[in-house]
């Protein structure tokens, strides 16, 4: 048997909420042959992996585990950061994403020089937030290529909206197409010039029939806020957002999504669309957006910047 | 459109980590048209709800969900039971699943009225511990037709003893055959006589080479232990074997599978292998079981049926 | 068990190559829990039929098969019409659907009675050709509610213009969004004013970089052809386009889609989206063409619309 | 992006019936990254490729093909083998696959050298017939490890055993366990004493009910007679046990399969257990077969031999 074969293989960071989701999704959809599964809290991944492996006998697919080995990442097609502190969230009444930024920023920063030391040269796929910065700092850190490095960003926001969208125009959310662009924090928004529904742009249906598009925004925001003060976490939309993103990149699939990703313009990562392949990002888009957006774009872009610039001073102190 | 068509329909009930494991599974598999989920917690049925929701813009199945409204239960081909009551098993020293059922019996009575009363004539799989006494609670209080109420049982019993044998034969636990069989608790065993493995009897591989039964046992039984202390409940694995006992159901498919089912010798649930399709058991089997093995599954019983008895008397004075 | 609980059920009629391919999909996508094939040639269904239950212990579903019974269709979610005579397109060397319409046309109204005949009330869908003129036939002579019957028609012209366009651009056929209209024959075209790509309309990027237009038509077209004379019949991706449509009708996605819809302006068939949904179309839409997609979509519907006229004049006349 | 990651890649030989039925399931079920499709038939391997393309735009899952180039299977983990020839078979009133020996075996002689000079190092599966002989020359022509090359074999009569006894005893095909043995040709046999169903061996069910076993071979017999007399060839069933062979390589397993492996026993290709992986045969097993089972098998073998070293002998003299 040759080195040349070699089958799929994911890395999943963090086992919290989001990280054993996104495990679970990819093992009931069968999407990787092997999966490495890494947190510090050596009972609780021991316990996940056990308890995957308690399902195999009634699974659809095999799957091999492997648990806590930084040094299997070498090969893996994608690794995936989910680390977090959902501690830190619990007794957030700011709604913040920023709160998190302290802890997990300083932690990012450990997990990103133990995967540049196994080898790593996948793609790696950030969800752990503030999204933008921790997958900036992890660019940096690991110093794979830019295109290599991405983070799930508005890909959430754009399902939200797609949500309410859905909702209001009674239609499948995956026949609603558009973006929402920027920071995946307060400062993102919905681009309304790239979204359409019922066959054109909803600008234009929204010239035939009232379309509230405060409302559209609120209803997209407002399922956010459910999900986070019902169960203290999101995990189900967020998790099928990064499992499909890091499918997309194993089969080299060169799909459009919104990703955070970097923008040389704005120097700097933000989710915006790019066509997304076996090396991450394999091509850059240009939208035409109006003049409101691309300012909204702009603050947001500025926003992570002075994020990001903070956070790398603090980490360089200690 | 006539009344004759209707698609898949599946009602989950508890959304603690189990059920919502259960639903997840679901949806990211794409086995129902529709999902009915309930819980007494608003605020979190309606969080995984959105989030499920959230999650539909990236999935790969289009999944309908309707939140507590027993009354859509129905014409559900399926309700899964997964209530419970986590902070009774965090706390619990004893490893004993008989903690939670002064708690889930009365839960379950109250559920059992409902259901029945909604005119649900389904498959209904109990997943809530201690599993065969609530087995027995759902069919008493919903008399609904034995064959129509099971529970998941064994099923997830025999699946950790076939990732034990897998693991010391290095084969796939879907290359196991054989059941654990009795109370879904500390009284079950694995009826050794049935296992096969290697194109075998597993008794026959052990006249040829070492194998260390007390061993497999204690490997199947650890892990059980590493999964609950390292996460306080366990998931995966059960949510895996009730879908896919689910999936049986819905397809009609007669598969044969070891969950709890009403036997008459015993007078009660137990878990021993029975044919499952569109009502439930539709066969039920008979195995040649050693004498120890016999008198192992009569103690077993007994224990059941001596605590379903305390427990209907419990209710009833309630 | 009651008379409400009723799982997913589909006809398939006509074993040729589409019939028999759209009924592999299916099965291997596990879609449905029974399925109804059909033919005139008992030997070729009932072939067709043990074939798949010869793959089953290997499958990964369970579904179970009824032959050549029409009254099984009577509770189906969907039919799907695949009949055909390959012995007429083998020798066709116009590349002209029509060539079929007289033995079509009247094997479809003999099924369409039969199907009337068993009671059934889903959604029909129709592969057959010219499929825009059988798909009327079919709803005239059943007598369903013209949103119940609907033909793949351009579903499958707009995934070839995808394609053509994913290779030009270098993406996902799935990143390119827009439709053919019209006849699912010779006189459809692409609503360039409808595809978006890298984010934008294509006639914006046509006016940032040089978009051939023609050669995209080419390329869409002669692909085509070259499955045709390659193999003298079509099948994976016809089958693949009226699965898809069958799982949105069955999961009452509500999804929006290019298929051949009867449209009240135009008084007849023909392929324009809608949105789909559990009855078939559940609403239509209204685009913004231009003048000269509008005029050619005229021409398109009147050629089907004397076609029609015709085929029913013969049909009453035999 | 270093040349570490890489994914799934199968080969598809063989364009014909079985062939392009094989690349469509795995593509259905989104199985592979990239799949090489080749057949000297150059206009039916473009149409089939271009038809899958055609199919993207509605598929669930991306896959890139590649056509008619055997230097891209230099990096495949899987290469499967269905040449063959239809013509042959279908003026075959023998039923014996051994009139496409003398066509089939020059052909494979062809492609194996092919394989060999691209470099290709993973797991061959062959299905091209008569099986076992062809088998032996992949192995032999390429100079592959024996463990490497493998055949799908009795997969396929097994599966057709447990239809028949699945029908009989109103049970799941994947409910009943055993294996049929030896030539995947005439002199293959129901290894009895391996089969169980409803929990026990079937040997000792027939001591509490009747069992007709002769029957049951009939039932599995006639099936393959069905099948091929009503279609001239079979595709589904073959199709279905190849990819979920192919599956298992890919995951690494190891699961337990009859398939035709080498066996030193008998110095030649046939059919029995093995523990497939990565590497094809990652175990072998030993049934205890009863003393008639033994005697069919050896005579099986040795008509597979004779078969071969005349085979081989024809090879060396062209």
């Amino acid at each position: 048997m040759g080195s040349e074969q070699m089958t799929r293989k994911i890395g999943v960071i963090g086992m919290g909420h989001v990280g054993s989701t996104v495990a679970h999704d990819i093992i009931a959809k069968g999407l990787t042959d092997e999966m490495v599964l890494i947190d510090t809290n050596e009972a609780k991944v021991n316990a996940d992996a056990l308890d995957f492996e308690d399902a195999m006998a009634n699974a659809t697919f095999h799957t091999k585990l492997i648990v806590n080995d930084y040094s299997a990442l070498k090969d893996a097609d994608v690794v995936i950061s989910a680390i977090g502190n959902i501690k830190l969230l619990e007794n957030n009444t700011t709604n913040d994403r920023f709160v998190e930024l302290p802890f997990t920023s300083q932690q990012a920063a450990k997990v990103a020089l133990k995967i540049k030391d196994s080898g790593f040269d996948g793609v790696l796929i950030d969800i752990t937030n503030p999204c933008d910065v921790i997958t900036a700092i992890y660019q940096t850190m690991t110093g794979l290529p830019k295109n290599q490095v991405i983070g799930t960003g508005t890909l959430l926001d754009s399902a939200r909206m797609k949500r309410a969208v859905g909702k209001v125009f009674k239609i499948d959310p995956r026949s609603v197409a558009g973006y929402n662009l920027g920071e995946h924090g307060n400062s993102q928004f919905t681009a309304w010039s790239t979204v359409n529904v019922l066959g054109k742009p909803i600008v234009k249906v929204a010239q035939e029939r009232p379309v509230d598009f405060t409302q559209l925004d609120e209803i997209a925001r407002a399922g956010g806020f459910t999900v986070l003060h019902g169960k203290n976490y999101t995990s189900y939309g967020i998790a099928t957002a990064a499992v499909r993103l890091a499918d997309i990149v194993m089969r080299d699939a060169r799909a459009e999504l919104p990703v955070s990703n970097f923008r040389n313009e704005y120097h700097n990562y933000l989710s915006y669309p790019a066509v997304i392949g076996k090396t991450g990002v394999v091509e850059t888009l240009q939208l035409d957006l109006t003049d409101e957006e691309i300012e909204k774009l702009r603050l947001s872009a500025q926003y992570i910047k002075t994020k990001f610039d903070d956070t790398m001073e603090n980490l360089q102190d200690n």
